[in-house]
């Protein structure tokens, strides 16, 4: 039992260090590595896996809705990010440049791409000639650099992991509503599969993608109160179009311009699920994500018969659409469970030959450790309904946690206060003025989240910092 | 009917230039478009589409051997190229170097991966201990870049997207045994989802992957006559991990180092297809790969019921599992077809009011033109029946032309005469040095393809270039 200890001990308590539990969290359930390259990690199979689900439904969903996968270059020639001004001031201090091609210097260096709209824009520009040829919805699925100072797993790195969706369209009402089609897409997929509540909402000027006309985000409250930022989707509106030369014939034979939008996800959807489930034994995975739903720990496996009907059990789950598997290693039963929870895994049937003579198996949940006793024959039936109803739990736990987690104030002392003291949303009026957005930031570092869609009951009349008269309800908090 | 005729008179005759079709069938059929990045291109839906498919199909297959995915960082520190000296040799002068990360130079420099057998290395140094560790199977599907001086779509441009597979073992035996595994599933792959017959050989030394000890390659016959390497095994033997220090404990607690292999399949196989199947109407893509399987093509759709009941034989085909579409657009019937054989869709269905008042619909195959009456209710049967007789027809006439195409030589000048007049394989005895290969390669432009492992059949018992005794049977070809 030494070796058992040692997994668990190698976690930091959430209470004590929640960083740290994070750090030993992606390390130990065996999501990440560090590697040689600074800033950039190494997926492993557990962590790869798990993108591989995500990338599976999302893509799944995006296709529903017309849209198309593509592939554009992964270089940006240095003209080409400068054609739109707002989005080369964004971008162009934090990409990789590359100036040499083999043993040459490049007559003009190029960045690794750090987002894709000027590449997009590039070919609509050709691509796109009449109204016959919109709407245009791509998307990539590829990796981005963007060279941060700080870094951490999943949440920041230099590099990682994302879709991008570029879409043309004839008027700005259909660009609007593609942008909002895709915020609703990706909270329904964070609720539904993620089993993760999310705040959807407007950013503020301030805080709105370079480039962008509006910015909409959904927003998720982690176990420690901070929020992350899970999803954005953009309107450019003719924006990118005039500074492209993006045009289209329309049905009267005029020139009109197309409205653009951009949305994306990225690998930090995977420290979203560690920071909103996890708990101080490890990883807890939401069954519809999990890579491996069930896990079979046969106990006393060297006696007869036990390998044989765990056997049994892992065929009749794998014939039900269960994704199980089976630990039939030489480690002890207890290592073998401290495995199974670091890793998230939503269930582990326990089975020994004192169940299997009175032909019973343990359904053990990771999220609350809760036991069932079900026959063998029932196991498959119990172990999908179980699935279910953790994937249930898991959400409603979540959305119970993020309520109790949003504070109303109406007072810059009482601001004040709860970012200091109440972790979580802070619900308070906004003025509209960025003097004030700067402000609360600098003296509380809460910056404004959103501006939520589905709650505009407001909070007093006036702005929480300023106190003059203020319509704008804001969501605010401390962010990764 | 002006428009249609425009569609196909853009495409140049094989017969003419063959390099021309292939480029102006990768242009209409809508696989790519050139992009502002010299040598990179935008690889649109409908090749995407194809790269899903071939993704989808290697990825199963793969799983299906052991193999997990991984994802490794894009860049390569120089100091970690330069750890295996023939690895760097053969890369360091065709790979991108990035030299600023945002307003700062790098301390040193790193090139975005042209392969990525180094960072595998450098993480198996750290993550490899004892032999419970072994094998480690792992495969990343990514893109790299190599700065070719010369680009064409899909057969070289400097960004290409790719899978790279790499293993390591406990013993040179197990690698060797790895290596021919994932030669063969390519092999299979491509014989039964691509329709494309392949020799499967191994490299001369000359020819290897810079750092293998062995190499072993699958060569497939474009319709030109040329070899076009589809695919590569590597067994690295412990080369690597001696440079990188990987090594292992195993059962008697002595270190010994790993065993390694790599393996890699690439975007270039749709040019492959292209080169394969296509003819002077476009692309013909073979029914296992093809996005879309079946085009349901209305005649006369303005007439009552046409719509309808194309709509219905559309479903019926979905409900049979088959991957199809209707082209109810506003242009001609020759247009569409012009496009879905410009596309390669494998059948199209015309369907008009005469066919509907007949109860019949005619099923036309885009490999032969041959058609094919059937009654409505047996659509969906006798499509899914003629979408496999088009596979394995593809298959066979493709085999057809490679066995066709093979030219056995004992002599130097019918060497010479051969590449001159023979488009194809020629088959011809090797006497084992590098000398022989270089003379050969300058002075006809054939480069040795491979010393296949199911022909082994002497030919003679002398080298067809110096006429010293040879045992090494060579076939030998132009190649792209």
């Amino acid at each position: 039992m030494a070796k058992d200890k040692k997994l668990v001990e190698a976690i930091t308590s959430m209470d004590v260090d929640f960083a740290q539990w994070y750090t030993d969290v992606v390390k130990k359930a065996g999501l990440i590595d560090y590697s040689s390259v600074k800033g950039c990690m190494v997926i492993k199979p557990a962590g790869y896996a798990i993108w591989e689900n995500i990338q599976k439904e999302l893509d799944r969903r995006f296709k529903e809705t017309g849209v198309e996968n593509v592939y554009m270059p992964m270089f940006i020639p240095e003209g080409l990010l400068q054609k739109e001004k707002d989005h080369v001031e964004g971008f162009a201090p934090e990409v990789a440049w590359v100036t040499h091609g083999g043993l040459n210097p490049l007559q003009e260096r190029m960045c690794v791409r750090p987002t894709s709209e000027t590449l997009f824009c590039d070919f609509y520009a050709n691509d796109i000639q009449s109204y016959r040829d919109l709407p245009k919805c791509y998307n990539q699925w590829c990796s981005v650099v963007r060279w941060e100072k700080e870094t951490r797993p999943f949440l920041r790195s230099r590099e990682f992991l994302w879709q991008e969706g570029h879409t043309a369209h004839a008027s700005a009402e259909e660009a609007e509503e593609r942008t909002l089609q895709m915020l609703h897409l990706y909270a329904d997929f964070c609720e539904e599969v993620l089993a993760m509540p999310v705040v959807r909402g407007k950013k503020t000027d301030k805080e709105k993608f370079a480039g962008a006309e509006a910015t909409y985000t959904i927003e998720a409250l982690m176990h420690d109160g901070k929020a992350l930022q899970s999803g954005t989707s953009h309107n450019f509106g003719d924006g990118f179009a005039k500074a492209f030369g993006i045009q289209y014939t329309d049905k009267d034979n005029k020139l009109q311009y197309v409205h653009q939008t951009s949305w994306g996800m990225t690998t930090r959807l995977i420290g979203a699920i560690i920071m909103v489930h996890g708990d101080d034994s490890g990883l807890v995975l939401p069954p519809e994500i999990a890579p491996t739903q069930v896990m079979v720990i046969p106990i006393q496996q060297h006696k007869e018969g036990v390998l044989d009907k765990a056997e049994e059990i892992k065929d009749a789950l794998k014939h039900a659409g269960i994704r199980v598997k089976m630990d039939d290693s030489e480690k002890s039963p207890g290592w073998k469970f401290s495995e199974q929870e670091m890793r998230g895994i939503p269930i582990r049937v326990e089975l020994g030959p004192k169940d299997i003579a009175a032909g019973k198996c343990v359904l053990v949940r990771r999220d609350t450790r809760e036991k069932t006793e079900c026959s063998l024959k029932e196991a498959a039936t119990v172990a999908a309904e179980l699935l279910k109803t953790i994937q249930r739990d898991m959400f409603e736990r979540a959305k119970e946690h993020q309520k109790s987690h949003i504070t109303e104030v109406t007072s810059y002392d009482a601001f004040k206060e709860a970012v200091e003291h109440k972790p979580g949303f802070i619900r308070a009026m906004w003025c509209g003025d960025v003097e004030c957005e700067n402000k609360i930031k600098e003296e509380t570092t809460a910056t404004s989240r959103c501006m939520p869609l589905e709650d505009s009951q407001p909070v007093s009349d006036v702005c929480v910092c300023c106190g003059k008269p203020a319509h704008k309800l804001v969501y605010w908090g401390k962010a990764y």
